[in-house]
C-alpha cells in the first residue's frame, strides 16, 4: 500500500476537523453553573490539542458512508436508519482525552501541560479531580446524545465504558512499572495498548458501530490500537530526537526523570545501565552534551532503531487494516495520518 | 398515610438485600489485573455499608412488577420483554456511590471510613483517583449489563450520567460554600439535592425505566429526591445529637471542623455567631461540654428543630410521592424505609 494522499493533505484535513470539533466543544460542553467547576472542566480543552482521535473518528464515518470528505454535516451525518449526530461522539472522545489528562497529571505530579499550567496547579486538586470526574460523565453524556438507535447506541456506550476501565488499567501498569526492574518490551506495549491506544481504537471503530457497519467495526478497531501504540512510541522517541526549544520541554526529560520508555526498557535488556545515563534528576540542571551523549549510548544498544522500526510496524499494520474500507479519500486521508503519527516531529 | 409495616421489617428488609448485594459485588466487580487497582476499587466496597441505595432500587422493582416481596430473582427480573438483571443495576448504583466516596475523601482529606482508612490513606493518591475513575467506568458497565432493551437502557444510562454530572456539582458547591458566607438555606438544599439526594433518586426510578413503567418514573424519582434530602439532614443532626461512642467519631465534629450543615446555615441567619460555639479546630481536644453548651445554643436558635421539621416534611412528602405505586409490601418497605432514613440513630 502506497500513499495516495501527501502529507500537506493530511495536515489540512487535521485542520480542517479540528476547527470543527473546537467550534463544537463549547456547543456540547458549555460553561454552566457552578462556573468555576465548568471553567476546570474546559480549561485544558480550550487550551488547545490537535483533535487527532475525534479527526479519526470523523474521517471513519466518512470512509464508512463512502461519501466526498467535507460533504455531510457532521451533526446531522447520513446512516441507513437517518442521520445521527456524528460530532457529539467526536466530541465524547475529546472529552475523555481530556479527562485522563487531568487526572494523569495530578498523577504524575506534573505542572505544565499544552503550553498552561496543569489544572490541579491553575485551581487546585480538589478542583482538577472533581473537573475530570465531570468530564468523564459528560463523555457519557455526548455519546448519548448523537440520536443513533437504542440497540447501536449501547454498544458504543459499552466499548466507550471499556475503553475508560482499561484507561485506567494502563495507567495503573504504567504506575506500577517504575517500581519493576523486570519490564519487558512486551510487557511496556502492553501498557500502552491499555494506557494510549485503546482510546484510538475507540475513536475509528466508534462510528461503524453508530452506522449499524458491524464488518468495519473490528478492522477499524485494530487500526485504532495499531497507530495507537505507534503514536506512543513515537512520542518516547521524540523525547529523546527533537530540539527542545521545538519540543516545548527539555529533550531527554523522559532520562532525566528515569520514566520507562520503549527505548529505555529495550535498553536495559541490551545490558545498558540505564539510570546512570543521566546522573541528575533534575530537569533544570542537564546540558544538552548529557542527554547527547546518552543518546548515542541508545543508539549504540540498537534500541532507537528497535523503537523506530517497531512503530513502523505497527503503523504498516494499522494501514493494512483499512484495507475492507471503501476505497475513497477519507481512507486515504486515514493511511495518512498514521503515517502522520510517526512522521510528526512534536 | 400511615406505616402498615414495623420497623423490625424494615430493617430486615435492608438486611436481607444488603447480604444480597454483598454476595453480587465480587461477581460484577471481580479482583482482575492489575489487582492493586482492583483491590482499591474494592476496598470501601467490602469495607461495609447498608446498601440502601441498592435496597431502595431493587423494593422499587418489586412494588412496580407487584410481586411478593423475594420471590423474584434478581438476576432475572420479570418485565413485559422478558427478565432483566435487575442486580447489576443496583450493584452499578453502590459502585457509583463508592467511587464518590473516595474521591471526596481526598477532597475533604478525610482520613477514616467505615471505620476503615480512606483508600487515599490506605493506598496512596494516585491509586485512589485511579480506583475512583475505575469504579466510575464499571458503574456504567454495570448499568449496560441489566439485558434490557436499547431504548430503554440508553434512556437508564443518560440518567446514570446526568445524575454523576450532578454530584460533581454538588460537591463543587459544597467546597466552594465552605469561603462564602451568604449561603442560605434554599442553597445548601440545592446542594445536598446535586450532591445527595440524586443518586437515591437515580435508585428509585432506574427500575421503572428498565422496565419501561414510564408512569412510575417520575414519582420515584421525587421520592429518591425528597428522602435523600431528609437523610443528608438526618446526617447533619445525628452529628450532632448522637453519643460519640455510637458516631463511630467525635460527636460535634462537624462544628469543630466549621463544616456547613443545614443546622449551621439555619443558626447563622439566626444570628448566632456559628464559627466561635467550638472555639478549638481540633477534634481531638474537644470535650462533651463545650458540644453540649454549642448544641443548646442551636436548640435556642430554633435551628435543630428547623431541620428536623425539614427532614419530616421531606420524608413525608416522599411517602406521598409513592400512592401512585401498586398497594404492595415492597411499597410499604419503600415508605419504612423513608421514616428509617430519620429515625436511624447512626
Amino acid at each position: 500500500m502506497t500513499d495516495t494522499v501527501d502529507s500537506r493533505a493530511v495536515m489540512e484535513a487535521i485542520e480542517w476537523r479540528r476547527e470543527q470539533v473546537n467550534d463544537a466543544i463549547p456547543e456540547n460542553l458549555p460553561v454552566v453553573e457552578p462556573k468555576k467547576l465548568y471553567e476546570a472542566s474546559r480549561y485544558l480543552l480550550d487550551a488547545g490539542g490537535k483533535r487527532l482521535r475525534p479527526t479519526i473518528l470523523l474521517l471513519a464515518a466518512e470512509s464508512i458512508a463512502d461519501v466526498p470528505t467535507r460533504s455531510e454535516p457532521y451533526r446531522e451525518f447520513p446512516t441507513a436508519e437517518g442521520p445521527i449526530d456524528m460530532m457529539s461522539a467526536a466530541v465524547s472522545i475529546e472529552i475523555i482525552q481530556s479527562f485522563t489528562l487531568i487526572h494523569d497529571d495530578i498523577m504524575d505530579d506534573d505542572d505544565m501541560r499544552r503550553g498552561v499550567p496543569a489544572v490541579h496547579r491553575e485551581f487546585d486538586l480538589s478542583t482538577a479531580i472533581l473537573a475530570g470526574d465531570t468530564l468523564y460523565a459528560k463523555a457519557f453524556e455526548n455519546m448519548l446524545e448523537t440520536g443513533s438507535t437504542g440497540d447501536r447506541s449501547v454498544r458504543a456506550l459499552s466499548e466507550l465504558a471499556t475503553t475508560c476501565t482499561q484507561i485506567c488499567e494502563g495507567q495503573s501498569m504504567d504506575i506500577e512499572f517504575e517500581t519493576v526492574e523486570a519490564v519487558t518490551t512486551e510487557d511496556y506495549l502492553e501498557m500502552v495498548e491499555l494506557k494510549t491506544a485503546v482510546l484510538y481504537a475507540a475513536a475509528a471503530s466508534i462510528p461503524a458501530i453508530l452506522m449499524g457497519e458491524d464488518d468495519y467495526v473490528d478492522p477499524l478497531y485494530q487500526y485504532g490500537l495499531n497507530i495507537g501504540r505507534g503514536f506512543q512510541i513515537q512520542d518516547d522517541l521524540l523525547d529523546l530526537t527533537t530540539p527542545s526549544e521545538k519540543l516545548g520541554k527539555q529533550r531527554g526529560s523522559d532520562l532525566v526523570e528515569n520514566k520507562r520508555t520503549i527505548i529505555t526498557v529495550h535498553a536495559r535488556h541490551q545490558g545498558v545501565d540505564v539510570e546512570s545515563l543521566v546522573p541528575t534528576d533534575d530537569v533544570e540542571a542537564v546540558d544538552e552534551a548529557t542527554i547527547d551523549d546518552a543518546v548515542a549510548e541508545l543508539e549504540d544498544a540498537g534500541s532507537i532503531d528497535f523503537a523506530r522500526e517497531t512503530a513502523e510496524g505497527l503503523i504498516q499494520d494499522g494501514k493494512e487494516n483499512l484495507e475492507v474500507l471503501p476505497d475513497n479519500e477519507a481512507r486515504d486521508l486515514l493511511e495518512g495520518i498514521a503515517d502522520f503519527l510517526i512522521e510528526r516531529e512534536y
